[in-house]
């Protein structure tokens, strides 16, 4: 007797359809690029020629930072509690922890609500789940074009819903006032172009600051964002993963600052300690929704994606120290972020590569389509290789879905040692540049 | 303009119809007795009248000896590699650890392989990945019953498959050797029925040391299922997240130990930290499978349910001092184990409950069929709401699918403190059962 629906050799048969598919779907470039760097890392000691990674976006800036904060001894304390089931949701104690690091930090009118926070092992969670429980499997979400290619296979994989695009390119037209500029008009088009297409539009997914761009989004375009979505009924997703990482003197509006939103119950927030704190590694997302339904649907899923008790604990301690996230922290951070992302754009400046202005994010978006063989996608991934032939991962716009092939995203923030090799770095983009 | 599908109302606007089926699913039974417990706990000095939990499955004999081993200054060491992005399939030296810690533990016959290890945020994500990537939506799995309801929402949610019950009754017949005893032509049956019923059948769960019933699969019967799912071509999963919480003299026999499996490809062995440590709220879970291209689709969706670096290094730790594992912790946590088991055993035997002979687990499965105003369910919860009147939380036989009623799980690990409780608790049984 076969299991049925089985074909005849060992992968159908193990897997099912499903399985298949999940298997099967492509790593994106961004994984691929990750790989080969893991698998001959550079080390100035151990692995001098190996490859730099400025194409993961982690912020390595001030680790000696926050190595010394939390091995301090407010950090060792394990209460029995914290080894026991608790809240799935997130520890009681660690939400309001959150709630008003989030109240001041994201410049929230009135203290933002605790029960409305759902903790879960990173971000990605936040988008796995948010996708199962918002969409139907086949559904689309709006998404400004270039974006942090990722998002696709964290909405697709459990959610089954795909990316619609709204193109951007860098030509700047006559209302337009810089490169990649998002409009509501472009969004209105997009939703229309989607809807021709069958496909049941149900988010718009906003990035802010913007991967890969590093640009912010204005308080008034982002209100007339929340707007467009509310006359669709679409759901907002805002990811400000970033939220804390911005470098120069531009106005960050978070969505938790906003007085009056257009649709408070369709409109969520997600932030995480990966980017800000420079802990990819902790595992640690924050969703944020005033939906009571939503929550009730995202809670049921969320006793998947726990995160451990102790860090809980531990991450609440780090939060609650004001004097040294004011004083030490994130003034050096910002710091070292400025000082990092001049070196990169000042080298890259010098040999000819222009990048656009950004303001926060760990990255750059450096234009090098003058030094692509053709205007083609096959040319820069030909560019890619030649860079990876050197040693050196960045990160190519196909990755982010760009619709311009030229553009590629450059980390500044792999690690303080590199912002010296930032300086290497643009001495080899020199090198290859001049093999053309 | 509407976004489609969505009804009149904000719930039916805000949810999908996936998101409104999560939403919707009804808690379980065991669920809201923890509820009630959470908002009433008992507590020797603070609240002295609250409820005695001897519902929920958790390991408080230890947290003693376990809090002074994860204080040890050996897990004050915080790695920068710990706080960056890792191998989502769990960090390879954690992998290596458990490899060698489960080769000992559950007597491989050869060293088992650290990549056929996945890591997750417990043992939740374990059921939560597997059912998504071998089964479709619709599919079933047979497990005999009664089993631990929480499986129920565990492969449902993400994975919308549902269990095909193998029933098992009290009533020794002559083929038998012990109440609620499993054999494959019992397997057989509910397979078939399922088969006319036009459920496919993709998997067979086991648990083993047996939750409810605190029972060991003889080596010969869990062979016998093996032969009987390859057969049919279904995977076995075989939970053993008690393997290590067996406090009597019978041989536990782990799937790992097999020196020969019938069908390796197709079975998939998982534990985690949660019970043989007492460490619930750590959320690791482990699962060994021999299936690349198994782990290859688990391994997309791990990504959704990682565990925090430093949390992952300290449980190496943990896991690698055999001198404290072999010689303080195992030896201790089995003669608590034992103790607890006997008060609570004795008691309920000294007024008249008879229970199962356990060897394993952390509860007794105990028959209290003459009770019951009538053998029904509905009897069944009237006593269950009696005990918590009486602020004594027990499970009742319908949350893990018994098809007798009357039968109930009640745990003996909830802390030492509890072991004297469990005596206070049995004079709480009594007087109860003097209302009858």
């Amino acid at each position: 007797m076969s299991s049925g629906g089985a074909g005849s050799n060992g992968r159908a048969a193990a897997l099912s359809a499903r399985g298949s598919r999940i298997a099967g779907g492509a790593r994106g470039l961004l994984d691929k690029g990750f790989d080969l760097y893991i698998a001959d890392p550079f080390d100035r000691d151990r692995n001098p020629r190996g490859i730099l990674n400025l194409g993961t976006s982690e912020n390595k800036l001030c680790y000696d930072l926050i190595q010394e904060r939390l091995t301090r001894p407010d950090m060792n304390y394990l209460a029995p509690h914290l080894l026991q089931y608790s809240d799935t949701q997130g520890i009681e104690s660690f939400r309001e922890e959150i709630a008003k690091f989030l109240t001041e930090y994201a410049k929230a009118p009135k203290a933002l609500n605790p029960e409305h926070i759902v903790v879960m092992s990173g971000c990605c969670a936040v988008f796995a789940t948010l996708s199962t429980v918002l969409c139907d499997p086949g559904d689309g979400y709006l998404i400004p074009t270039p974006y942090y290619g990722g998002i696709n296979s964290k909405t697709w994989l459990y959610g089954g819903i795909q990316p619609v695009h709204v193109p951007l390119f860098s030509e700047v037209t006559d209302e337009e006032s810089h490169p990649f500029q998002l409009t509501v008009e472009k969004l209105e088009t997009a939703l229309q172009r989607a809807k021709e297409q069958g496909i049941r539009v149900r988010a718009l997914i906003l990035i802010n600051p913007h991967n890969p761009l590093g640009d912010i989004y204005p308080a008034q375009l982002l209100k007339e964002c929340l707007e467009f979505a509310h006359r669709y009924q679409l759901h907002v997703i805002i990811d400000e993963i970033y939220m804390l990482s911005v470098y120069d003197d531009t106005t960050f509006t978070s969505v938790l600052s906003l007085d009056c939103l257009p649709d408070p119950e369709r409109t969520h927030f997600m932030w995480g300690f990966s980017k800000d704190f420079g802990m990819c590694g902790i595992r640690v997302g924050v969703l944020y929704t005033r939906s009571h339904e939503i929550r009730k649907a995202v809670n049921k899923l969320a006793v998947f994606h726990g995160c451990p008790g102790p860090v809980q604990y531990v991450l609440s301690q780090f939060l609650s120290d004001r004097d040294w996230l004011d004083n030490v922290y994130f003034p050096t951070n910002k710091k070292r972020l400025r000082e990092a992302q001049n070196i990169l754009v000042d080298g890259l400046t010098e040999i000819g590569i222009p990048v656009l202005k950004s303001s926060g994010g760990l990255y750059v978006w450096a234009d090098f389509r003058k030094f692509l063989k053709s205007q083609t996608f096959e040319a820069e991934m030909e560019l890619w290789w030649k860079f990876l032939d050197k040693k050196l991962l960045i990160s190519p716009g196909k990755a982010f879905c760009c619709y311009e092939p030229g553009w590629f995203r450059m980390v500044f923030s792999d690690s303080v040692d590199k912002i010296y090799l930032g300086k290497l770095g643009v001495t080899f983009y020199h090198k290859i540049i001049c093999m053309f």
